[in-house]
């Protein structure tokens, strides 16, 4: 018998009526022979009731505290839930973290699962239950209540089904599918039936929102047949047509199937530009440039460095949008000076767009396409970074939405694949 | 070192404001070096809003799901209240009745406590944290979530002061203490200094609701000194005054104080009398009669026989009055045809006062002085049932608050002790 796991996001447990849809959708699933695990988030905006109720009382609560209360608003949906699927006349149960239980270290609010003990959900599956578990949270060796942070009930899905080596795990949320692009940017965006685990981490770390990136990772990880699909459609419409919709990500690369080349454009403007400019060009100073940044724990993401002329060269990196104010006076005061530097500037307008893909690993060419596409947009390129399966490029921010839809049109994304 | 446990009811920790109010008063004892364990109850108004979500999604909801629903209120609570604590500069650390553990059976909705580990929660106390448990829940042997049942948090303080052999659990309520009589029906009712467990009981048991009478019945099984004061005082008053403030449950009888005869004057409405006239005079007839009653669940509290003249008696008792209608009903359909009652009759509009006082053992004349109290304000007591502590009396309800007047200053209740 197929063993799934449904994940629910928290719009698709937002009200009364939604988790009613919800039951009548397992439901199915389980009266047509799947055994089900099920992990529902809290109603949309509980979580953020309760961390505003905890900052009323007061603004530096322990964190272990915090997830004391936020655990709350899961336990709540799971209890819910299994009511709805009971009226459905469906046997279920529910449990929370520490009951299954999932095990994490005790870095509260973002902890990481350890382990997941699978034999308390297997007894009540093989009763013929569906189970109900609480994402987002877990519990540490000690016996405290951890949460797992923002987004971590995708990934307590995927790591439940990993432990249950589920046949698929099945992500629903608001959005119907994985897209080759935004289609608020690019309306001839088209669905992915598949995206290699690879293309979708890229995907996931360049910005598209859909599944939080230590999901993918532990899919990954894991090699959980993961799926993105919809919680919107009609819970009845059948299910061999609901298991194959959405987008699928894959572990194994179909040999039969020509892949694409680029399965999507990625973008986002969340970061900015520093530049230490007509630095001594000598060993020693990419650390002595971002060593004090990495000590002030500011993120860094793409990092170029150019040989220059006259024994000085130029040095450039991106962070967050956010913490560019922080990076320029961790530069002017602590760097500039002893690394005898000309210049340090900072630019927040600018844009990432990227081209992913597991086809380019075979593929030469597709960087002089993307460079050819920019060029006769008139876009000029600030910064380059690649990886075995994508090709970032930082532009001026003005043109970011120009460049994903002249890159999608070059690449025949709005073309199904063959 | 003293250790003492607090629990605030729902009022108590009705807002924020009034979180960090408990949370001073707490600090408070903390710092005069006291070691500290509170049960809070959840947020006034958090265990209806929970349930009514239930029974939203469905009326017929299993009761483990709905014990795990509205046992987060109380989550909520405890680390709220931590919060609060350690923004007091106090060390503290909350658990959920599974943390502790606080064991019960599985009678969900309505458990019972079985056993209380005190391990880790005196591990915490000994690093001099103040330890916020819970109340209203524990955990099945199974690990299943299971809440005692409304009120069950006063009873879960109790217990966890037993487990601990604190020095005194004090209950912080709406009320300053507990009074002679209800204050609202005579103006002249004094707040008790102390009242043995024995006299709380039947207080509890007659509609005093200050508190649940589980709790009271579990101080008495355990002698816990228990404590029964406001909330709503300053929460910096100073510790001796207030820690000999309110009204002290004891379980030692004083021999050196000398003990009032009567404690107080307890009544209730809730109750409705049924006769059953011209009944046979034979062995057997009393089963004949509450047998049928007791198999359709239905609570007698007092029974009365009288021999009567010509070889048939009439049987009286009282039920609740919201069971008055299927009382009766059992009493038409089943009884009153296979033992050849005359008649059966229902009176709703009666009332139950009681004079209860553990120095009555060692008084006589108390049941008289009360019958010629009633008698000179012309009341006609329909019922009489005694105990070794209690005498108490239906009377037509329209006279109530005229006897429970009466009785106060009959026993001279409104002068102060000797």
């Amino acid at each position: 018998m197929s063993l799934v796991v449904h994940k629910y996001g928290g719009t698709s447990m937002g009200s009364v009526e939604r988790i009613k849809s919800v039951a009548k959708r397992v439901a199915k699933w389980h009266r047509a022979g799947y055994q089900m695990v099920v992990v529902p988030s809290a109603m949309s905006g509980e979580t953020n009731r309760l961390l505003a109720l905890a900052k009323e009382v007061s603004g530096s609560a322990s964190l272990r505290e915090l997830d004391m209360i936020a655990s709350t608003g899961e336990q709540v949906s799971v209890g819910l839930l299994v009511i709805a699927l009971q009226a459905e006349g469906v046997d279920a149960i529910s449990f929370c973290g520490w009951q299954v239980p999932i095990r994490t270290d005790d870095s509260y609010t973002k902890a990481r699962i350890t382990s997941i003990e699978d034999q308390r959900v297997r007894d009540e599956l093989a009763k013929g239950k569906v189970v109900v578990i609480t994402g987002f949270q877990g519990v540490t060796d000690d016996g405290h209540i951890t949460t797992l942070g923002r987004g971590g009930s995708d990934t307590q899905a995927v790591a439940v089904a990993a432990a249950l080596k589920a046949d698929e795990c099945l992500i629903y949320t608001d959005v119907d599918a994985v897209y080759t692009t935004d289609p608020r940017v690019e309306p001839d965006a088209r669905p992915l039936k598949t995206v290699t685990f690879e293309e979708m981490l890229e995907m996931a770390s360049l910005g598209s929102k859909i599944l939080q990136i230590r999901s993918v990772e532990f899919a990954g990880k894991y090699k959980v047949p993961t799926r993105v699909l919809t919680s919107f459609s009609d819970p009845m419409i059948p299910i061999a047509e609901e298991a194959s919709s959405g987008t699928l990500i894959s572990f194994e690369e179909d040999e039969n199937v020509e892949q694409a080349v680029i399965s999507g454009i990625a973008f986002n403007r969340d970061e900015a530009k520093v530049s230490v400019l007509g630095v001594p060009d000598k060993p020693g100073i990419a650390y002595a440039i971002l060593g004090p940044v990495a000590k002030a724990n500011i993120d860094v993401d793409m990092i170029i460095q150019n040989a220059g002329v006259g024994g000085t060269t130029d040095f450039s990196f991106t962070v967050h949008r956010n913490e560019l104010q922080k990076t320029l006076d961790v530069l002017k005061n602590d760097v500039q000076p002893s690394i005898h530097a000309k210049e340090v500037t900072g630019d927040p307008k600018v844009a990432k767009v990227s081209v992913v893909g597991i086809g380019m690993r075979s593929h030469v060419g597709i960087a002089a396409l993307m460079f050819e596409t920019l060029s006769k947009e008139g876009i000029n390129i600030q910064m380059i970074s690649t990886s075995e399966i994508k090709i970032s490029v930082v532009i001026d921010d003005k043109y970011m939405e120009l460049a994903v839809r002249a890159l999608h049109r070059a690449f025949e994304l709005d073309k199904a694949a063959a």
